[in-house]
C-alpha cells in the first residue's frame, strides 16, 4: 500500500557519499508533500573522499518520467557538509527525486590552478590541463556563442601567457558560466528515488469555514424547531465567500441516530425537539451514503455544492467513520463492529465513561469489507461534486487502513484533499501526516505565549513541513479557547490575524465572528448551548462584528503568495514578550506582522529584524506598507511598534 | 556489498505502528555495533490508534537464526511515546533484531477493570472478561505452579466477590507476573530486522601502545645508523605488557622508498643516513607484503608476534594505501595510478605542497584488481597472526572500497578488528565507522576544556555509539597536542587519566611516558625530530617517568568493566570549571571520576552529583574508594574536592 522506490536504498554509501538526504518520509515509504509550484528544499550531507572537489545535483522525475537536472549548493558551515536546492514542482501528481553526487574536474582544477599559479608554479601543466578540460567541455557545447567562448579561452589560456593573466583567466565569470552549462560530471553516484507527490494548491493554503447547514434558516414554529436545509444556505454561502473564504466545511449531514440520543448540552434525556449530534451517523432513513432529509435531498445537496462553486467555494464534508446504533451497518454488517462478551456490541467507552450512542467500527474484524464500504461511500460523494474530506478522529482508526485509502485516492483522484482531525500525541499526528493525510489540525489553539508560538512554528515550518501541513482553526465546535472565553473582541481579532498569517490553511467556525464565547462551564474549553446537539441560528450582522477583518485577512492572503506558503517563514527580536514578529517570503514578495498578544492592554517595544530573512541588507532602509490599514512607514532593522488593543497587529508588506 | 535486511522496510505504519527505530545505520544497510556481553539500547516510537493498550518486544535473531523475545518499557515523557530494551548479545557473528509492536489485552483489560470496579460498575462484564482473558492464557502455561495460580485466580474472579475484592486481585503482583509470561499478544506487527555486528570485546575496549620497532635498539656505531629489529622488542614487549597494555601498534613494516626519501624532521635533502618515512611504502625489496629487512624477515616477525602474544598482547600492524615510487606495484601496475597530463604518475600533493615521495592509488583506475591485491595482503598478514589493523588516512579512498572489505571482513575474519585513522570532518569519520571500521580515531587530543569534552563525550556516548567506537590516543607521531607541549608532567597524567577512563579504547605512542613534548617549532602541533623520520632509542627508565600511573590506570581498566564500555556514561555538575566529574556504570559496577583539567594550580570546588546515574537515591550516603590510592571517603550527593597538579584526578569506585 505504500510507494516504493524504484531503486534499492539499502545498497549504502555510494561512490560519491550522499546521506541524511531529506525530504525522505519513513525510509521512502510514503511520499514527501509538495503542491503545483511550491519552493521546497531538497538536501542531504554531501561529501567525498581525498582533495578533488565535490559537487551535486538534484534529478527531478516528473509524473511523465521526464527527468531535470537542478544544481545544488554547498551550504556553511561547510564543515557539516550540508548541501540542499529549492525545486518548484510544476505539475500535480507524484513525482520523484534522487541526488547525484559527482566528482568535479572544473572545480577541482580551478582549485589546484589558484594555488599553484598563485605560487608561481607548474604553469605549464596548468595550462595544459586547462585544455584537457576544454577538450571534454567543447563537444557538449551547442550553440555558437558557447563555443566561440569555448575557442577563445582554448587559445588564450597557455603557458606563454604567464600565471598572473591565466589567474585572471580562470576567474572569469564567462568561463565559470560556461563550465556551470557543460562543465563534467565524473564518478556520477545516484541515490535511490524518493516520492513527493505534488497536490493541487488547496491541499496547502485555503481559508476555511465551518457551519452547520441545519442552524441556517433553522426557525421554531409553535415551540418545535424546524431544520435550515441546504437550500436555505444559499445566501450564506454568498456571505462567506464576500469574507474572503475558500472551502464551506459541513459536519456530517447524513441521518442522526435516535437511540441515546444526546439532548441539549451532551445530555442524556433529549426532547422529541433535539436535533442530535451530527457526528451520531445512521438511522432508518440510511447512513453514510444518505442525507438527513431534514437537510433536503441528494438534488438539494447538489445544488449547494454548484451555488458553492459559482461563488468560488468548494464543499468540505466530514468522514466519520461511526455509527449510531440504529445505522443500517448495525444489521447488514454486525460483524463490522466490537462484541462485548455477552454478545451484545460494543457502544465506545473511555472508562467509566460510557457513549452508548456510538459504535465504533472494528477495523480489524473485516478489513476488506470496510475498506470497499468506505470507498464506495467515498466514490459516491466525489461524484456529488465533493473533493475535501475533514476526517473525524483518524488517530482512533488503524494507520494501515488510512494509509491504504490514501494511496488509492492519489492515484484514482489525485484531486481530493484530507484534513485529519486528530487532537492527540505528535507520534500519531506525524504519521497520519507521512501516510498521506493532505493537512492537519494542530495545537495552534492551545499556543498563545510568544514562547509557545515560535517553538510550535518553528517546528511545523521548519521540521515537519515535509509531511505535515497546518491548518490552523481559531475555534471548532468542540473547542471554546480559554483565550477567546473573555469576550474581548481584541483577544479574537488577535487569533485571527495570528492563524491566517502564520498558517498558509486556517479556520473559522461559525459564530467566531459574533464573538461567541460563553464556556459550558467555568474551566472549559467547550461552548455553552453547543451546536453539536441543538439549533443555532445566527443574526450574522449583528454588532460588534469580526467579519470585516475577517475579510480583509483573506483578502491580503489571495493576495501574497508569501502567506500561501509555509516553509519560508522566520521570526524576529522583539524587546516584548506580548509581542510577536515574524516574516514569510515567496520569491519577492515578502510579508512582515507584528501583532500584539495582550487583548487587554497597548504593547509596545522595540523590533529587531533580521535583515537577510527579509532579502534586505543590514543597514537598509526601506518602506512597509500596512495591509491592514493602508500606512505606509519607512523602517530600517530596529523599530520601534505601539499595539493598542483596538490595532493590534501590523501586516506589513515589505518593499524591497 | 551492504547487508540486507531481510524484509521489505519501505511497507511503512504496521498495525501497531514502529518508527523511529534504532540503531539502524543507513536505513539498514550496515550493521550497527557491538561486542559480546555489551549491554545495548533499542529504541523506537510506538503508539497506537484508540484506547487499547499498547506494547512491544525485541526479538533478538541470533547467528544461527534462533529467537529470542525481550520485552520493552514504555519511557518517559509518554507523550512522546518512546520505547526501550537494553539487551546483552551473548554471541559474536551478525545478529539480526525486530520489534513487534502488539496490542496487549491483559493491560487493555487491567486500565478498564480499575476504572470500572473503582466506580463500581459493570462487574459482572469486567468479571467475565476476566474469564475469557484466562481462557487464553491457560492453555500456554506449561508448569504446574502457574496452571495452579491460574486456576486459583479464576475461582476467586467472580462478581460475587464485588468490585473492592476484585480490584485488589486485579492487581496481585503474581497476577502481573503470570500475564507478563503467558498474556496474549494481538496484532502482533513486525518491523523489518535490522542487523548489529557482534565483535569479540576487543573492538570496543582495549588499551594500545605505538611503536616503532627500528628504535627499540638502534645504535650509532661509528657515526652510522644500525636499526633495531623485531627480535630487539622482546624486552620491550614484557614492559610495554607489564604496563598492562592489550595491543602494540607498529606502522608500517614494509620496505622504504629511495626516491624523493624524506630526512630528519620531514626535510628533502635526506642523508644515506635517514631511515625515511615508513608511511613511503615499497622498494626493491617489495611492498605491502613484504617486510624491510632491517628489521628483520618473516621469521622473525612471526617470533614478534609469539612474544606479544605470550604477554598478553596483541599485535596491531599499519595499512597505508600508498606507495612510494619504488614500490614494485608502480611497475607492475601503472595503471593502479593516476597520470598527469604529461605522461607521469601523479604524485600526492595538496597545492601549492608537493609530496613527491608518495603515489597515491586511484582506486576508480582498476577497482576489482587493486582490491583482489589487498585483499591477498590483509590475508597474508592476517596468516602471520595480525588481527588488528590501524588503517592510515582512510578518508582519502572511496567509501565503497571500504564498505566491500569490511563485508568480506565480517565474512571471512570476523575476529578482524581496524582501526580508522581519519582526521578530518564528521561525516567522513562517522560514515567510515557506520559501513564497517571497528574504531576509529577521535577529536580527544583537540578537547582540552571541560565543555568541549562535555559536549563531544555525549556525542560519542550517546549519539554515535552504534556506528562509531572512540580511540582516544593522547599523542601519536602525528599530534604533539599544545596541551603537553608545557611538559608539565601534570598534563601528561591529566590527559592520560581523561583518556583511559573516558574512552573504552585509548592510547599511547612511545615517549608520552617520558613527557616528550618539543614541538617542531612554537604553533606546530608536530613534534621535533620526529620518530617519523628517523631513530629514537629511548631510555624508558628515565625519570621523571609515566608508566607507574598508566600502568595503575590500565588495571583499573581491567578491574572495572564499567570502565569497558561506551554507552552508561553521564557527567555531574561541579561548581568549576576546571574540574571535570563523570561516571560510568555497567550492571553493579559503578565508576565516578573527578579531574582537574589544569596542570598549573590547585582546584578545589563543589561536585554535585547526579544520583540516579550512579544507582543511588537522592541523599543516600555511600563509600567511594579512590583507585588510584586506595583511600576511602564518605560522599554523599555534595562533595567538596581539592586536586592540586601532583594529584590531578580522582577515579573512584562507588560502592553501594
Amino acid at each position: 500500500m505504500a510507494t516504493k522506490p524504484t531503486t534499492d536504498i539499502l545498497s549504502g554509501f555510494g561512490r560519491i557519499p550522499v546521506t541524511g538526504i531529506s525530504p525522505v518520509i519513513e525510509g521512502g515509504a510514503y511520499p514527501a508533500k509538495a503542491v503545483v509550484g511550491e519552493l521546497i528544499p531538497i538536501r542531504a550531507t554531501i561529501f567525498r573522499e581525498g582533495h578533488d572537489a565535490v559537487n551535486a545535483s538534484v534529478v527531478l522525475v516528473n509524473p511523465k518520467g521526464r527527468e531535470k537536472l537542478v544544481p545544488m549548493q554547498a551550504l556553511e558551515p561547510k564543515g557539516l557538509d550540508p548541501w540542499e536546492a529549492w525545486v518548484r514542482l510544476d505539475a500535480p501528481g507524484l513525482w520523484r527525486f534522487r541526488i547525484e553526487g559527482w566528482s568535479d574536474p572544473w572545480h577541482t582544477w580551478l582549485h589546484n590552478a589558484d594555488a599553484k599559479l598563485h605560487a608561481g608554479i607548474d604553469t605549464e601543466l596548468v595550462a595544459a590541463e586547462f585544455q584537457a578540460l576544454l577538450d571534454r567541455v567543447a563537444p557538449r557545447v551547442k550553440n555558437k556563442r558557447d563555443l566561440a567562448f569555448c575557442e577563445k579561452f582554448a587559445a588564450a589560456f597557455t603557458a606563454e601567457a604567464g600565471p598572473e593573466a591565466l589567474l585572471k583567466l580562470a576567474f572569469d565569470p564567462k568561463l565559470a558560466a560556461l563550465m556551470e552549462k557543460y562543465g563534467p560530471r565524473d564518478l556520477v553516484s545516484p541515490t535511490a528515488e524518493y516520492p513527493i507527490f505534488v497536490d493541487r494548491e488547496r491541499a496547502l493554503c485555503g481559508s476555511w469555514y465551518e457551519l452547520f447547514p441545519r442552524s441556517v434558516g433553522a426557525k421554531q414554529v409553535k415551540g418545535k424547531w424546524i431544520s435550515g436545509t441546504f437550500d436555505d444556505c444559499h445566501t450564506r454561502l454568498e456571505e462567506i465567500a464576500a469574507m474572503g473564504f475558500d472551502v464551506v466545511y459541513l459536519p456530517p449531514i447524513h441521518p442522526i441516530g435516535r437511540s441515546y440520543r444526546k439532548g441539549r448540552n451532551n445530555t442524556l434525556d433529549p426532547t422529541a425537539n433535539d436535533p442530535g449530534s451530527p457526528w451520531a451517523i445512521g438511522n432508518a432513513d440510511g447512513g453514510h451514503d444518505a442525507i438527513n432529509p431534514e437537510l433536503g435531498d441528494f438534488a438539494a445537496f447538489d445544488r449547494f455544492v454548484a451555488k458553492a462553486e459559482s461563488v468560488g467555494l468548494e464543499v468540505a464534508l466530514d468522514l466519520a467513520l461511526q455509527c449510531s446504533p440504529d445505522h443500517p451497518w448495525v444489521t447488514a454488517h454486525p460483524e463490522w463492529f466490537s462484541k462485548r462478551i455477552d454478545g451484545s456490541i460494543a457502544y465506545a467507552e473511555n472508562p467509566p465513561k460510557k457513549y452508548q450512542d456510538i459504535y465504533p467500527l472494528n477495523f480489524d474484524n473485516d478489513p476488506e469489507g470496510i475498506y470497499a464500504e468506505i470507498w464506495r461511500i467515498i466514490e459516491l460523494w466525489i461524484s456529488h461534486g465533493v473533493k475535501i474530506f475533514r476526517v473525524d478522529n483518524p488517530h482512533t482508526k488503524p494507520l494501515p487502513f488510512w494509509a491504504r485509502l490514501h494511496a488509492e485516492l492519489r492515484e484514482k483522484h489525485p484531486e481530493v484533499i484530507t484534513l485529519a482531525e486528530a487532537f492527540t500525541k505528535p507520534a500519531m499526528m506525524h504519521s497520519l501526516g507521512k501516510l498521506g493525510f493532505s493537512q492537519s489540525y494542530t495545537y495552534f489553539t492551545w499556543r498563545t505565549a510568544k514562547w509557545e508560538l515560535e517553538q510550535y512554528l518553528g517546528e511545523l515550518s521548519h521540521l515537519m513541513d515535509s509531511f505535515y501541513r497546518p491548518n490552523f482553526f481559531v475555534n471548532t465546535p468542540d473547542i471554546n479557547p480559554f483565550f477567546l472565553q473573555s469576550g474581548n473582541p481584541a483577544a479574537f481579532a488577535i487569533r485571527a490575524v495570528l492563524a491566517a498569517t502564520m498558517s498558509p490553511s486556517w479556520g473559522v467556525y461559525s459564530g467566531f465572528e459574533l464573538y461567541e464565547h460563553e464556556p459550558l462551564a467555568p474551566g472549559r474549553e467547550e461552548y455553552l448551548n453547543s451546536e453539536k446537539y441543538e439549533f443555532r441560528p445566527r443574526d450574522f450582522t449583528a454588532e460588534p462584528n469580526l467579519s470585516l477583518l475577517i475579510g480583509s485577512l483573506n483578502d491580503i492572503r489571495h493576495k501574497h503568495p508569501a502567506l500561501q506558503q509555509l516553509r519560508q517563514f522566520n521570526f524576529h527580536g522583539v524587546e516584548n514578550e506580548r509581542i510577536i514578529a515574524y516574516s514569510k517570503r515567496d520569491g519577492d514578495d515578502v510579508m512582515l506582522m507584528v501583532v500584539s498578544l495582550n487583548p487587554d492592554a497597548t504593547e509596545e517595544g522595540w523590533v529587531h529584524l533580521n535583515m537577510p530573512d527579509l532579502g534586505l541588507d543590514w543597514g537598509a532602509r526601506f518602506a512597509v506598507e500596512d495591509r491592514l490599514t493602508g500606512s505606509y512607514f519607512h523602517w530600517d532593522q530596529d523599530n520601534f511598534v505601539r499595539l493598542p488593543p483596538e490595532n493590534p497587529a501590523h501586516i506589513l508588506r515589505v518593499w524591497r
